[in-house]
């Protein structure tokens, strides 16, 4: 059993069962998706029952261990095969945030490519490096938070985008986990969260999060952030990421990048909280970055109201591009990189 | 009788009757709202019914003129003291667009404080008048059309921002009105529109007029316009006004000023069209401008479907205001301002 200690439990993990919040339904109804394997936790991911980046990673190593629980009286032939399949179907459920990658990467690890122990040490490995992996986002996230909370004033008003909260990781959050450890360090914070258009994380997600911590929140829709920033109501932008490239480049929710924009405009820290493994040493630049297209119907409308005529064009990037330029601060689980740069971001990891 | 020649008759004027698309149930359904007093008028412009910064001053000009209809059987005295309460009604049923105050400012010179003629021909006077604005309307919108085209080159694609269509005006429209002259002149012309939360005058109603109009357009959330921007898409930015001030500063639909400061940052033109009776001389900056904050529920979901947490604050300011230093241009029917200001538009009325 592994499950955030906070007020949030976005991932309930059973052994045989992942319970996942079903982020569809918040802030109305607080109801728990079961998955008993990777083809339903791959259709989580896609449908978004479960997002932000390193709750994505953490639902799919769990999708693998599940696969492996489900498949460990099979022969190990025929096991590696349903494994491939697993790996495979949890990889193509959706294409920006890298920890989705890199959890999976960490889970082919463990599950050995060498090693021909039987099905059932395989899968108990499995659940091990699962539990693990989500217990270290849990400690990655508080370590983030440390580092970043020294950032924020007392007093700060701090705005954020989308949600990068307990519901988007293990636990804790990365932008709004910094924001609760300046909190419990005593700090006075305040919060204006964007409603985060189309899929309204910020509205739903965000502001139902800080509601839950009793951190003082003030909800505004996406084009309102500039002009409070001219009328100096905003001391600091800290958002989460989905992907960052080898040189700072940061693929975070649509938005961002006008959200950093807007920051130098009117000299704002503009803050990024992300664990390592959101950096993908592997691409050089935002350029390389995938950027996932989703369904004209979440910009028509929401939630089966439709407001759009019929027949109009759409476009519906989920991601966007903040270059490293426009980063004032990386906080990561190994302290803060500020104005972050291909040789500074390569100092985070080692030789 | 006097209504728009186009596709889109935005007000309808019998004489004893206005009749106004119900802007709120567009693009679902095309009703017309009636109205046969000034309350009725008033109440149309504060809920919505109208809305766009010249079609807002053109239904108060019409309340004005459906009131004297009404009271053109009273005594002199009885008439006056209703007029003044007409026109209290509608300069209070929205703050920020100044054409209202405006058209209520010609009205009342056309009622005349000295002229104590019958109020039969005084309801007749108000009745010419308010036509007389409606046409003056239509004929400055078709006069900005020309003199912005001129700034749209073929194959332009356009972003725009809100509703500033026929929809917005007694016909044609200021921003959207440049788009409908440009492509009359034969330019290829394609239009992104912000569905411009949390009203979503863009989804709704700039997306309707231009599919009417067999203009392409593509629907976006607000906060896609600095993605597109930076991936080279957006050729001009393409708005309206409901306050310009005497230095150029010009409060316009929230949202306007993020796009200008996105504007600069890549290099691309940023124009407003209005007419000029937006501009307020008395008031020297965009500090002075009064901007409209509207209720908490427009933010929090849209028709009756809520989507926000109980309990949650909310900020939603209607308007925000665009330094002048960041507009490239200012289309009227006087011709084309480009990067205005102070001096500058005081040469555009006669002393």
């Amino acid at each position: 059993m592994a499950s955030n200690p906070g007020n949030v439990e976005t991932l309930r993990w059973h052994g045989q069962r992942l319970e996942l919040i079903d982020q569809r339904a918040l802030p109305a109804r607080l109801e728990y998706v079961s998955c008993t394997n990777a083809v339903e936790v791959a259709e989580a991911i896609r449908s978004m029952v479960v997002r932000g980046a390193p709750a994505i990673g953490c639902a799919a190593a769990f999708g693998v261990a599940l696969e492996a629980k489900r498949q460990e009286h099979c022969t190990r032939g025929q096991f590696d095969a349903a494994m491939e399949i697993a790996f495979r179907n949890l990889a193509a459920s959706r294409p920006t945030a890298v920890n989705l990658f890199w959890a999976l990467d960490r889970m082919r690890a463990a599950l050995g490519r060498e090693t021909r122990d039987d099905p059932k040490s395989a899968a108990a490995r499995l659940a091990r490096a699962a539990v693990e992996l989500f217990n270290a986002d849990l400690e990655t996230n508080r370590a983030i938070g440390r580092a970043g909370a020294a950032h924020v004033p007392d007093g700060a008003r701090v705005l954020t985008h989308c949600n990068t909260g307990a519901l988007a990781t293990a636990g804790h959050g990365t932008a709004l986990g910094v924001i609760r450890s300046a909190r419990d360090q005593g700090k006075r914070i305040s919060v204006v969260a964007t409603e985060t258009r189309p899929y309204l994380q910020g509205a739903r997600l965000t502001a139902w999060e800080l509601i839950q911590e009793k951190i003082p929140v003030t909800l505004i829709t996406d084009n309102m952030a500039g002009h409070l920033m001219r009328l100096g109501k905003i001391d600091l932008v800290l958002v989460g990421a989905d992907r960052i490239a080898a040189n700072g480049d940061v693929a975070n929710k649509i938005g961002t990048y006008t959200l950093a924009v807007l920051a130098e405009r009117h000299h704002i820290p503009f803050y990024v909280a992300a664990p390592l493994s959101s950096v993908d040493m592997a691409v050089a630049d935002g350029g390389s970055i995938p950027i996932e297209e989703r369904s004209a119907s979440e910009v028509t409308g929401y939630a089966g109201l439709r407001w759009a005529p019929e027949g109009v064009n759409v476009a519906n990037p989920a991601f966007d591009i903040t270059p490293a330029e426009l980063v004032s601060g990386l906080f990561t689980e190994k302290g803060v990189v500020t104005q972050p740069d291909t040789r500074k971001i390569r100092a985070l990891f080692p030789a």
